[in-house]
């Protein structure tokens, strides 16, 4: 563009609408110079998404799925940072830093925003804290070894009904990745259960919620019923027409107030627009960037989109594209071959294509799938499953990876290793339903409450019936500080008395503050001065020991 | 043991130990339903820790060394929990809780203590905070990540310093685990690097700090020396007669106050006790229980201890075992046959094992072996221990699979990818040499801090060189608050004046808490008051803020 400078074409997101990019880029200017190419995503590699639900049960290696980004694009620079804020005005984008606390500041002469989409919880209670989403690989590896560690536990535990919860998994969600990633589950719940000596099989209880009619949506009728079948065969119990509502520690809340007690709650539905393109100044339609026939963005010249984050006409049906790989892989490609149509100065073309067509596995053996109008099922529609993604999975060592994968699978029982590198976290939200216990009298505290909403109840038991009025904190008020602070049982039982949100300060974390640091040990001597003392006393001195809060 | 009850045998640690006295109990007891094992280990496998640094390469598969506790022991009660304290006295030992706060309490009548030891790090400065232990399979995970960690920002750094910083790697100890650590990061840096189109392979410098005069002192001189030219050959910097003394964030700190710019150290010096052991009240040497002849603790009958937490003498030679994987299986076996000669009133038998040699890898198919007073070196030792440890590994499927990653490794390049599902900690510990910038005037702020040793000094640059004379922190006290408060850039610049240490409080933690419980915002809002009046009423102020504390 400017004189001598190279022209700056910055892609944001790896997935396969940001990486094909890429790659189309680096093909089409193979041997032109005035153009430099920059990706900024927050992995190094990309996730081979079809493959993710195999992670669950270890038939394919941790790292075979996932192909580093630098092989695919060996010319193109790779910033591996999280993006904080675009700046389509002043043409800049800003990284969060690493070592030390520097951003990035990259500017732009050609943007092509491919962020994708994310998993969004926060509209239902509960979720954020107790559900695990099913998105990219972390997901799919702290899903593992979560399912491992349940197990671990029910091998252990002797009151039969926490052995039930632990044994009960839920999947929500019953479009193709709830339905691939429940088929992996039960497949690796009920292999991986025959190495505990103390878990009976028929106690595993393995649920599927749908919210529609009839699961997979996305496919013809007929095969959506022979999935339903298969799975229904296999042990999933699918519950249609049911919604979720929200989740507990203990429970996944369905609509309707049925409970369902699990530990293991995955969501596969809410998909929400990333943060970052739900800020833009852009026209959106569904949350997704609006752009014209040639993917790029009306508004802004020199921006583009592509992929799930971008509302993208086809031109030949006039329909919006669906968010599939299929379809953002031929953006990509588009979109490369008129970034490098606008440097030359020639014509630019209009996107169009229509889906090859849709597979989904159901584990062990079966997938379903619609091609060319043709329609599959069984072991036909899986090995076909099997191979057309075999031959999409980008790089050849790959390919030779999970072909390897795949053929020891054959021979070899299930992993049930559970690979922990995460430390407990030091703060964390919870969430109760009305009525729950979170702590009782005489238990260990590990854990010191702020209540951001809700009431709850403290209780004390003295001996007898004729105990002191139960104390009512509402937002802004802590409980639980005494256990922590003097190192030593609970002396009240915690109560929500309607449905409660609350901050979890970890003891390990709030005892290396404390210690250090005088003023804040001297706020809750007096916390907890005021509250041992008489109970007219101590309403007055709780509301007051919030100075400045809001005790409801 | 009494009447009915069936004899309770509990074994402590999931090492080579713990698991091959397990395993030698089932064997013996087969047709014997008079006893009960069960088995206490804080992860459900086992590490094969001679091939741990390999999973740093990636050239075997990150579960294909490890081996499910369950599958080797399937008649083992196994409780995957962290041991919490051990009561000799009432025969009882505690374990965590997981869901819930509910601890487990098991008693035993046989107890087998095989709980190995542990990276002690805290009597140096700084090693806590900035070195990576590589002890088991959680740190080589790490290590692997970090490595691709810093090559990515090398990759985009402009500052050669800081680059520079960030290609060099350091390796504190020269014994076996050191050398093979050493010998397989300097591998997969200078063959990762070539992924990176920016990384100059001249600018990575792999550094192995060793405090005697040769490394590798447990094998004859010859070899030692053999591996010292080969690890020089392959580039790896060999420093003898160096002892580490501390680190920084960015510098591995040497004796004799050299420093060296690095952001990755890895520790595989100090061995500690485990705490649990250290707090028994029996005889120890060294840290390690002394017990007979038949690995028997005299004190405490019933009580036994094998593997590196032993001090055991080998009935032969009349030495002390090594802490080896050798001894530690040896032990295990006649541990096993001593507690079922027990139970059945036959005589025990003492231990004698001597060791069969030693091998070490050194890398891309080169090692150092004694084995049978047999002295090799290079390829064939490399193919010996390769075929060695192989038939070792426990299980056929783990054989099978670690047969085929070698197989792959030979054609396929290494791995690049970065995989994490770690959160950023709320909490953290830094250490600072005197005269280090904790940040400076300008600066986002990330963190909060409290000094928990040493002097701050922190600098208002007001434009001109007239500002407001520093002021001057101490333990207790806080700094860095109104960047997290006010959501503002830093107004100030923190310095070390002497040596500090400093709680680190994360942006998303502090800000979560502060916003749902008023009375810190009020304690925080008062400290700023303060802190923002003229220099003189300042300090007093700031003395004042730390109510009931100990501003030195």
């Amino acid at each position: 563009m400017t004189g001598g400078r190279r022209t700056r074409i910055l892609i944001l997101g790896g997935g396969f609408g940001g990486l094909y990019t890429a790659m189309a880029l680096e093909r089409l200017l193979k041997r032109d110079s005035s153009a430099e190419i920059a990706l900024v995503n927050k992995e190094n590699y990309l996730v081979f998404q079809p493959m993710l639900p195999e992670i669950i049960s270890g038939s394919i290696g941790i790292l075979d799925t996932i192909t580093p980004i630098r092989r695919l694009c060996p010319n193109t620079n790779l910033y591996t940072r999280t993006i904080e804020s675009i700046d389509l005005k002043r043409r800049r984008i800003r990284a969060a830093g690493s070592f030390g606390s520097q951003q990035s500041d990259l500017g732009y002469d050609h943007l092509v925003i491919a962020l994708g989409n994310v998993t969004s919880m926060a509209s239902q209670p509960g979720l954020c804290e107790y559900a695990l989403p099913f998105k990219n690989l972390g997901d799919a590896l702290t899903l593992r070894n979560h399912i491992i560690h349940v197990l671990e536990e029910a091998d252990i535990e002797r009151d039969a009904d926490v052995r039930r919860t632990l044994l009960t998994f839920v999947v929500a969600g019953g479009g193709f990745s709830g339905v691939e990633a429940v088929a992996e589950l039960n497949d690796f719940v009920r292999a991986g259960a025959t190495g505990f000596r103390n878990i009976n099989p028929a106690e595993i209880r393995v649920v599927l919620l749908h919210a529609g009619p009839l699961i997979l949506p996305e496919l013809p009728e007929g095969l959506a019923r022979f999935a339903q079948r298969l799975l229904a065969k296999r042990g999933v119990e699918i519950r249609l027409d049911t919604r979720l509502r929200g989740a507990t520690a203990g429970a996944a809340l369905l609509e309707g107030g049925e409970h369902i007690g699990t530990r293991t709650l995955v969501t596969t539905v809410p998909s929400a627009p990333n943060p970052l393109v739900a800020a833009l100044p852009c026209r959106m339609e569904r949350g997704r960037i609006v752009v014209d026939e040639y993917l790029a963005v009306p508004e802004y010249p020199g921006v583009w989109a592509v992929g799930d984050c971008a509302w993208a006409l086809d031109g030949t049906s006039g329909q919006p594209c669906p968010p599939t790989a299929q379809h953002a892989v031929r953006q990509a490609r588009r979109v490369a071959e008129n970034i490098v149509a606008t440097l030359r100065n020639q014509p630019r073309r209009a996107f169009a294509f229509q889906a090859l067509g849709k597979m989904g596995s159901l584990g062990h053996h079966a997938a379903v799938a619609e091609i060319f109008g043709l329609k599959l099922s069984g072991f036909l529609a899986w090995w076909l499953w099997r191979t057309i993604y075999l031959m999409k999975l980008p790089g050849l060592d790959r390919k030779i990876r999970v072909a390897t994968d795949w053929a020891l699978d054959l021979i070899l029982p299930p992993d049930i290793v559970q690979l922990r590198t995460e430390k407990s976290p030091g703060i964390r939200r919870e969430h109760f339903e009305p009525g729950e216990i979170i702590f009782r009298a005489g238990d260990r505290g590990d854990w010191l409450y702020i209540v951001t909403d809700g009431e709850v109840e403290l209780v004390q038991h003295e001996g007898g019936e004729a105990g002191a009025p139960p104390a009512r904190l509402g937002p802004g008020q802590v409980f639980g500080e005494l256990a922590l602070v003097r190192d030593q049982a609970r002396v009240a039982t915690a109560r929500s008395s309607t449905s409660v949100d609350v901050i979890a300060v970890g003891r390990e974390s709030f005892q290396t503050v404390l210690a250090n640091f005088p003023p804040l040990r001297g706020l809750f001597e007096e916390l907890i001065m005021m509250r041992s003392a008489p109970a007219g006393e101590r309403l007055i001195a709780s509301a007051e020991s919030n100075r400045g809060g809001d005790p409801r």
